[in-house]
């Protein structure tokens, strides 16, 4: 099942070699080609057979491809897809894999003036590992993904990026940047920011003591600040909503700690933990 | 290296069945006696071979036991205590595995009017997962352990003590109870408290978009509520000033979000993966 003759993906990372393996395992494509910044990643790429091709030339490697998958760091995907913009061919979609979708989309159609087929694709399939060397053709199985519909989406080339996804094992949801950002923020700048401020907290002594309960809640903490602190500046009002609501929900835990409320405290926990059985 | 003639162990659930065993597997005492509530469970207790010899009759299941170890809930440890005190031979060595001490060392030292040989205990060696079906004897395994002392605990029984978790595969350190809830607060309340509140903060639509980073962060929100509600009872003060630390932090971190301020937005998140390095 050929999607597209060829696939450009720029950015040979975990996430973007991950596509690649993915896409060659499957043959949705002729031809998948890794756009790099350095030789060392460019020769990474190709040694971990995340593209057939690979190439530091982007207009050359972009040119008549069908897809585009810009698989760098949020903080760059804007400038990424303006210089392909330039290159590419009428009519091929251009897409991305970025945490914050609210600000790039509107950031990228404003700066194209809507010429381009554009389509932001958010899987939630990362890891605080980066790097092609952690890529892995399988981290797409069962994850969920968001598309962004907006006013200027093309229905026909939504459904093959749709199709795409959902042939490389994703759940597909479809929903405006908007939406994505308010969701996504609860699901996962929050559990960051937490994890960031968990980890922040501890002392010499307490590391010491740490038990599986501070491994786990910590784990991402490990993540990448780079890459963090641009979704963090990227999608900061979604972010914020989403700390408040956090914020009023632990003082209503402490309140009930602090005042002994056996009955509250208990109810508290037991709808999060209600609420944790849903998370599969 | 048999330390002890006889253990006997009173609540054979996760912890209490992991000793058994553990200390079985090591042939650490002559007999390890399992004290159960009901005749369900000391069947599972007999049937996971957590002990030699599984009972109802808690009297004469401590009668001639060389060290007793309590593995029932927070909540429920100082009643069984001053029950085994009534039963129990002089000079035996009683502990507990309570993730909470301050309250309970000073309620049993009161209760007991110092009589008893109470040392506490405090393996990080949990989980989510209850019951003995669960027990594993490796839980242990490079665990860390707090032994409290305080001025009346005798420093022979404390030595035998600390060496009894040591060969189970613990890393022992000796605090006193008040020092025991300060590390602990930080390293196991919060991280159950952020847990709980992070997924009490979800709502119907972000928990279909949740990854890794929201199943990491909120799996200790599966742990039992009526566990965790009796070690926030307990060891309240504790806790309140741990959630005060972390709400300082997750504050300073919103704060350089809302002013988008990217370089103290990369110190925080890049200080918190620095500790997140040490907790192994």
């Amino acid at each position: 099942l050929k999607l597209f003759r060829k696939i450009a993906i720029v950015g040979v990372g975990l996430i973007g070699g991950s596509i690649g393996i993915a896409a060659r395992k499957r043959r949705l494509a002729g031809e998948v080609i890794g756009i790099c910044r350095r030789e060392t990643s460019r020769r990474k790429a190709l040694k971990f057979k995340a593209c057939d091709r690979a190439t530091l030339d982007l207009a050359r490697g972009v040119r008549d491809a069908d897809l585009i998958i810009i698989a760098v760091p949020v903080g760059k995907i804007v400038d990424r897809v303006l210089e392909c913009a330039r290159h590419m061919k009428k009519g091929a979609i251009i897409t991305d894999v970025g945490s914050s979708k609210e600000y790039l989309v509107r950031e990228i159609c404003k700066r194209t003036g809507n010429r381009l087929n554009f389509i932001g694709s958010h899987p939630m399939a990362g890891s605080d590992k980066t790097g092609v060397l952690n890529a892995d053709g399988n981290i797409f199985e069962n994850a969920p993904l968001i598309l962004t519909r907006t006013k200027n989406t093309k229905r026909k080339a939504l459904r093959l990026l749709e199709g795409f996804w959902r042939i490389l094992g994703c759940r597909t949801f479809i929903l405006s940047p908007k939406e994505h950002d308010e969701h996504i923020s609860l699901a996962s700048y929050l559990p960051h920011i937490v994890s960031f401020a968990l980890s922040y907290s501890q002392t010499n002594s307490s590391v010491k003591f740490a038990g599986g309960s501070l491994k786990d809640t910590t784990r991402v903490a490990s993540s990448d600040a780079g890459i963090w602190r641009d979704i963090f500046l990227s999608a900061g009002p979604a972010a914020i909503s989403s700390i408040d609501t956090f914020l009023k929900n632990i003082e209503k835990l402490k309140k009930a700690i602090a005042h002994r409320d056996s009955k509250e405290i208990e109810l508290f926990l037991k709808k999060a933990k209600e609420v944790r059985k849903r998370i599969l």
